[in-house]
């Protein structure tokens, strides 16, 4: 594919998801993500998207709104056979444009149907519809091709809605044709992660950091997003010269990894999973979970990584008082001294199943996730984490997490291993 | 507040979602999707909506294109006191109408302040301005009150960002004054949720289904929601009679449970965990899982419903062979003949761990999630599902799952729970 020689830098872009599903109250449009990720790492920045049902006056609008303010329009969605799929029609009109039937992707389509032994239905020919001046971009998981269409200045590109059809095919234009018409900045990215801090204190230690950033030769943005009890740094370079560019990255992640100590868990993109399992693995120790309130979330996170069975073999769900006992050997007198969420109770949780799984690390977790049991000095929320190991080392900690059950058992579960990431570093 | 003598009802909406935080690759706007919600319930279609940054030239020009094209305009977000905060500007522009300072507003946020001894800083004041002839909803949770504008038949509500500010907030507009204002019509809704069955083999036994709803004195439209190897039906009815919706509602979930048999497993919204844990209460059983490449994900499931500990009290994670030798009972000499991923495996993991913990049931999950450990007769994906009990009653599947190490895990999950409600409803 050629394309003319470049004009004006792409740098600002619209997307519009197509479709009435999208609209709809328990769906969200996640293409959009990609190709805002996609995107920004050519340098172009995202100013606006929207949804759009399938209603051919609404989506017309809505294609002529995003060519006047976007030099990249990009739309996902709507390419389909039916007379729902009004992507290509809209585009059309929007750009006063007319359509041909491309007889060569329709017979593409015909033989993509008889490799499965079908005929063509007649309505798929509408696949082959093709707005006037567009260059076709081949489809390998589906039935519609995308178009890329120059329109003046202005760059619109069609591409399908399912996911893996859309995603082989921005990631060619992306390397394709679209790098050739963008500016020489690119977007780099770098992620820090801070576990154990507000949101409003980090901001206060960032604030010296985020001044020096903005003074340097390569200015270094910064934006902070909290979930689930962790903070997320996320810091961005746009420039021309990617080792450049990365070594300023470099060199801000590790200001923000100076500043905020043990804190900072992560700063190469890891989740809290995967730093615990790598500091495992290095240290060549293995663990196991008695989990009570949690109910076998933080095993479910672990688990999740894999190669994991290199320090995780086994755990045990104690959500009974009787279970506490028998599977983990916590003395009765204990639990009915201190009660069930005590770190008494998390302790034994977490040295007997140490002993018991005779591994070097045990984690216990106990406490309140509601809505019922709490009491009146152990409140909803309440939760013990104890972490016994290696060697004579235990620790123990008492936290009340705000929320309903899931956002208690979620901030648990971070907690959890947020306290075994600790625990590891100390030790060395 | 008086709103004045309904002219044309309220029918179709539009939702901006403002601020630049949500146009990044990893945010989704979560606001419009429960702000549809509610307008669906008063029979408000929402045609379009957009994600706007914080640029007052797209968000002027955004309001204006969403006021041409819908009778209501609602927008979330870019109420807060700094520059970045334009939506009031965006509003009063796009209508073209001045804004005061409202002197009674900014005293209750500089109330707000005080009541946690802070002075109010200056720049809050930007939250009293008002644009011309709107009225003010107030905010329980924030210092933004939302805005309630009429320009001619069109209503523009403005709403602040943070969830916990907007829902109550719009909670009182849809209760209050915008009941007033919408046709009779209102829109029902109820879910049929069917597991063990394509999306494709569902349509073909749905389509005459569908044929008869449309054709009803109350028509029912219907769509499906396929996730995690459930689908959702979705069957939704409009009209002004709350009682005949809700008839025509049930009937019609009546005659999907009736084609779809056992497969059928909630009309009522709940979801698996929960249709399990009932059919668990209603019998009075027990059950224990032993999980191997779940690792925890089952058992987590069962215990985020409230009150699980009736029927849930512990678990085993039996990640390597030898977890499942010392913690289940599973045979060295079963394992090394049939391998771990096998029949016999899951079938002694289940009743090990049913008799280990003397409960009525247990339930064996054992298999490959990768991406590591596929053989040539065991894929990727290969699951095995046991459950023995209760009684002397016994039941095995081998399935082969798609997708990632993640995707395998959760279906795995998803296909546990559901062999266990089978095997519950065989249980009379």
């Amino acid at each position: 594919m050629t394309t003319p020689a470049p004009r004006h830098p792409v740098a600002v872009a619209a997307i519009l998801a197509v479709g009435s599903e999208l609209l709809r109250h328990d769906r969200t449009d996640t293409n959009s993500l990609h190709i805002t990720a996609r995107l920004e790492e050519l340098g172009i920045g995202v100013a606006w998207k929207a949804i759009v049902g399938d209603d051919r006056t609404h989506l017309t609008d809505a294609v002529r709104f995003a060519c006047a303010r976007a030099d990249l329009v990009v739309l996902t969605g709507g390419l389909g056979p039916t007379d729902d799929d009004l992507t290509r029609d809209a585009v059309a009109a929007a750009l006063g444009r007319g359509m041909t039937h491309d007889e060569p992707t329709i017979d593409a389509i015909r033989a993509r149907f008889a490799r499965r032994h079908l005929p063509m239905p007649d309505i798929n020919r509408r696949q082959g519809l093709v707005i006037e001046g567009a260059v076709l971009l081949p489809n390998g998981n589906g039935t519609a091709p995308g178009q890329w269409i120059e329109d003046g200045d202005r760059i619109v590109l069609l591409l399908p809605g399912p996911p893996r059809e859309m995603r082989p095919m921005l990631d060619a234009v992306v390397r394709g044709p679209l790098a050739g018409r963008v500016g020489r900045e690119r977007l780099f990215r770098r992620s820090v992660r801070i576990a154990g801090r507000s949101e409003s204190h980090a901001e206060e230690v960032l604030q010296p950091l985020y001044a020096s950033w903005a003074r340097g030769s390569v200015p270094v943005a910064a934006t902070i997003l909290a979930a689930f009890g962790l903070l997320e740094l996320q810091l961005t370079v746009r420039h021309a010269d990617a080792a450049l560019a990365d070594a300023t990255l470099g060199a801000a992640a590790g200001s923000v990894v100076a500043a905020f100590g043990d804190d900072a868990f992560s700063s190469d993109g890891a989740t809290m999973d995967v730093v615990v399992g790598r500091l495992l693995a290095d240290r060549g120790l293995r663990v196991a979970f008695a989990e009570s309130c949690t109910g076998g979330l933080v095993s479910a996170r672990v688990s999740d990584v894999a190669g994991c069975s290199a320090y995780f073999e086994r755990s045990v769900i104690a959500y009974s008082n009787a279970a506490k006992r028998e599977l983990l050997g916590v003395p009765g007198e204990v639990i009915d001294l201190h009660g069930a969420v005590s770190e008494p109770v998390a302790l034994a949780m977490a040295s007997g199943i140490r002993e018991r799984s005779a591994v070097d690390i045990g984690v216990g977790i106990t406490g309140i996730a509601g809505p019922s049991g709490a009491t009146d000095d152990k409140p909803l929320g309440t939760v013990v984490i104890a972490v016994s190991g290696p060697g004579a080392h235990q620790r123990v900690r008492t936290m009340l997490f705000p929320g309903d059950r899931q956002q208690v058992r979620t901030l648990a579960t971070q907690s959890a291993l947020d306290h075994l990431r600790r625990a590891l570093l100390a030790t060395s």
